[in-house]
């Protein structure tokens, strides 16, 4: 699959090399004490276009910006004509009048990097018209690889005589601007990213690379490659970032409804626990801490039925991860994205949010502080078996550590699960992006069925001695705890309501 | 999409023109009386060569060579070396000794008729062997268009100079031999077709594709095109054939469940009554009399309940067959079938007939008899709403009427629901060709969450009365009607439990 990508060299900014399972990675730790050798980093460029005002065009633009000033390097918006964004990118400071905002085929042409952050459904739409407009040698920046993913699915290429790099955010665009703002007076505030560089036209592709991840504030930029990224990407939204996730909460509230629970609490076994201790417990302890705070008791409550369903949950939680990676790498699912974009020009994607289990969501959240939500083991066991599906199957295609425990964990327990406590799961389905809203619909149901139909009656008989063992040794802990090192200094804050992006 | 393949002539056997909605379709009524006729719809045949002894391997041969028997057209079996089925192929009286049993490639080269009746995904790996075999002008048979698909999708094609023909019983292989015996004594027995000319090198094509059915037993005969069939064969069996039948009774047992109902109760609400009553009166007396046997009354119980699950259910039903035949009609659907296959050469498929609505299913089995279970209207609503969906896709699609009503509703009610009242769905799911099995998995936790999820919560809304109006009054009663004139005249009985194929 995706040879690992472990090690790289700088002539810009200080390495570090972080101990990971078999071996080591090159990573660059960032901080605001870099800012001076973004010049050098940025050397030729002496126009960046964002082409975009998303979540994530809005963030970039903003901390390009503050961190490149007094470089002269200018930071300039390219919006559609008519685009609604209009209004806010000049409420942030980008006007036509300063040139700073403009046309997007326009600031494409005038930048020397054009960073493209417009919808994926957009960019498969208009790419062609954007590369046309390049000038000679500019650089193309990317945020993450559905590009690529698109061009192979459709016979298409990058154009020659560029380079094509991508910086990768392990985070929602609103965080990326908040903790850079946190930044300015937290030192190591920010959201870590990956980068790649998938073309090297210019021979300073990974410094131009890094210092745009510098300049957005990462505490931890790590490598990899266009498709591994855009692999991880587009597999782990579709597993345990979020597909996962709403199929388990759906299974689990059924199941413990039927058991007997009233909806309130049926919701908080079931996705309060989920979102709010086991969470917290795993972003500031590790995936071990979970089970080890469990009582040592059988029976209900205890570490034995967190490991009966753990047991229960890790096979068919890997067959679906397996059969996802698959169809991800293979471009079956970008296919699907593609059909599926096609027929809602026509109908519009019905909302999730009606099942019943929402409406509990409500009273639970109105009632926090109230009371105190525990631990669930059985939801704990079924949550974590399925992270660890995804850890190993990432590992068995190749991917650095890194980006394993950033797609994996980090991302899931620091960004996408503290939104979905503050606002639920169904919600976050029902407004990310559409390649994310497609998957999680298209893959959500399938764990959902596989922890009813598979998970639920296996987890009647003992749990595997073995498996157990496989995870309390597993060197992913290991992993994470070397990039606990380098994770951001503060919790990430959940933003107003808006609509995330899974990425 | 497909275009409409409504009229074609024969130069062998007396066609009929039934009335479908906005014009007329072209049949071939079958029967015994046309056995005569075999040989000229024959001419040039002297070996026809059966690749494969499965359900629909073992049921063909037997017909073809009962039906042809004094004609001096010899049918020959075909297995691969080491075949687990030589033992029941030679107990059926085809053997080494008189040359009607042998090796599949040397078959293959020895017929001039070659029907291959291996599984998908032996014919998927194995077709350019057969296709090499060949003698020059040989034909080539197929029973679906499983391989047209195959070949789409991996960029292959059918070789030259031979016709290529299909010939697909609009049931399971058990089905198309016991009926056939049947029609030695009932006249009308025999499981319907439909037949393709894909390839027409001889001139003959057509005549042999006939001959083909009527020896069958085929009580009637339409037309279609190979990928017509291969669109709504694979679609069907993801859609209301298969999965969504799986995907409903899993939601209405919990749903039930909730509601207060023991489990044997919930099951006989969700999938005792679809099986049983609900499927007994679509097979005789058509879609509306499903609702027009509920009483007038508002609320439970009642045409009010069915209309508004009718009501509910539609959108999110079309929406899904939509992106199903989409994801078939584009090869991304097998696309996923092939990787499958690759993870399953490693691991086997995990089963779902775990979950807790088998178990009550065999008490409910069990007391049958004992108990009249009455067609639920809510239960009903659902599953009329969801063959209605596959009506109206596959209509807007362009499929022949006959292809329509024999897909969506036809099989379903007179073959698939019968097995499953016998067997139950889960199992069926667990026991079906590898293809619809896989297609179940993918599409079944689909339909449920669907249900769960966008139908439930809609079904406490009032009816639309258009929507209600559009079934009341749809064209497919009377292309219905017109294949129950010429549909089967015994009852399909249910084999002894073996795994089928849904086709």
């Amino acid at each position: 699959m995706n040879a690992p990508a472990n090690s790289f060299t700088s002539a810009v900014f200080p390495l570090q090399t972080i101990d990971v399972p078999g071996g080591t990675e090159t990573v660059l730790p960032g901080g605001r004490h870099l800012f001076p050798l973004l010049p050098a980093a940025f050397a030729g460029v002496r126009r960046i276009g964002v082409i975009g005002w998303g979540p994530q065009g809005r963030a970039q633009a903003l901390n390009l910006r503050d961190s490149l000033a007094g470089t002269g390097i200018r930071v300039t918006v390219g919006l559609r004509p008519g685009s609604a964004s209009a209004p806010d990118a000049r409420a942030c400071g980008f006007t036509e009048d300063d040139g700073t905002l403009g046309d997007w085929l326009d600031v494409t042409a005038a930048a020397d990097l054009v960073i493209l952050l417009i919808a994926d459904a957009a960019l498969a739409a208009c790419h062609q018209q954007i590369f046309a407009a390049l000038r000679p040698g500019a650089a193309i920046g990317l945020s993450h690889g559905f590009l690529l993913g698109h061009l192979r699915a459709t016979g298409g290429a990058f154009p020659h005589g560029h380079d094509v790099i991508a910086v990768c955010p392990k985070g929602m665009g609103d965080s990326v601007r908040r903790l850079y703002e946190q930044g300015g007076h937290v030192g190591g505030a920010g959201i870590n990213a990956s980068f790649a560089v998938h073309a090297d036209h210019s021979g300073r592709a990974t410094d131009l690379a890094l210092g745009w991840s510098v300049a957005l504030g990462s505490p931890y930029t790590f490598r990899t490659t266009l498709a591994g990224e855009y692999h991880s990407d587009i597999a782990g939204e579709r597993a345990i970032l979020l597909g996962a996730v709403h199929g388990l909460v759906e299974a689990l509230y059924g199941h413990y409804r039927l058991a007997g629970d009233d909806p309130a609490t049926a919701y908080e076994r079931s996705c309060e626990t989920l979102t709010g201790p086991i969470r917290q417990t795993i972003s500031r302890s590790g995936l071990t801490a979970v089970r080890d705070q469990l009582g040592d008791r059988l029976g209900p409550g205890g570490r034995d039925t967190f490991d009966r369903a753990y047991t229960a949950a890790y096979g068919p939680a890997r067959e679906l991860v397996a059969e996802i990676y698959d169809e991800v790498a293979d471009g079956t699912e970008l296919r699907s994205v593609i059909l599926a974009e096609r027929r809602l020009a026509d109908r519009p994607m019905s909302r999730i949010s009606g099942s019943p289990m929402w409406a509990a969501g409500r009273t639970v959240r109105d009632r926090r502080g109230a009371r105190v939500v525990d631990i669930e083991p059985f939801t704990a066991g079924l949550f974590v078996a399925t992270m660890m599906a995804q850890v190993d199957e990432f590992a068995e295609r190749g991917h650095p550590w890194s980006e394993i425990v950033n797609e994996s964990v980090i991302e899931a327990v620091d960004s996408l699960l503290p939104y979905m406590h503050a606002r639920d799961v169904a919600y976050m389905v029902d407004n990310c992006s559409r390649t994310a809203r497609l998957g999680a619909r298209r893959w959500g149901p399938r764990f959902q069925a596989a922890y009813e139909q598979i998970a639920f009656p296996a987890a009647g008989s003992p749990p595997d001695g073995a498996l157990v063992a496989a995870f309390t040794g597993h060197p992913v802990h290991q992993a994470l705890a070397a990039a606990a090192k380098l994770r951001p200094s503060v919790d990430i804050s959940v933003p107003a309501p808006q609509g995330p992006r899974a990425e």
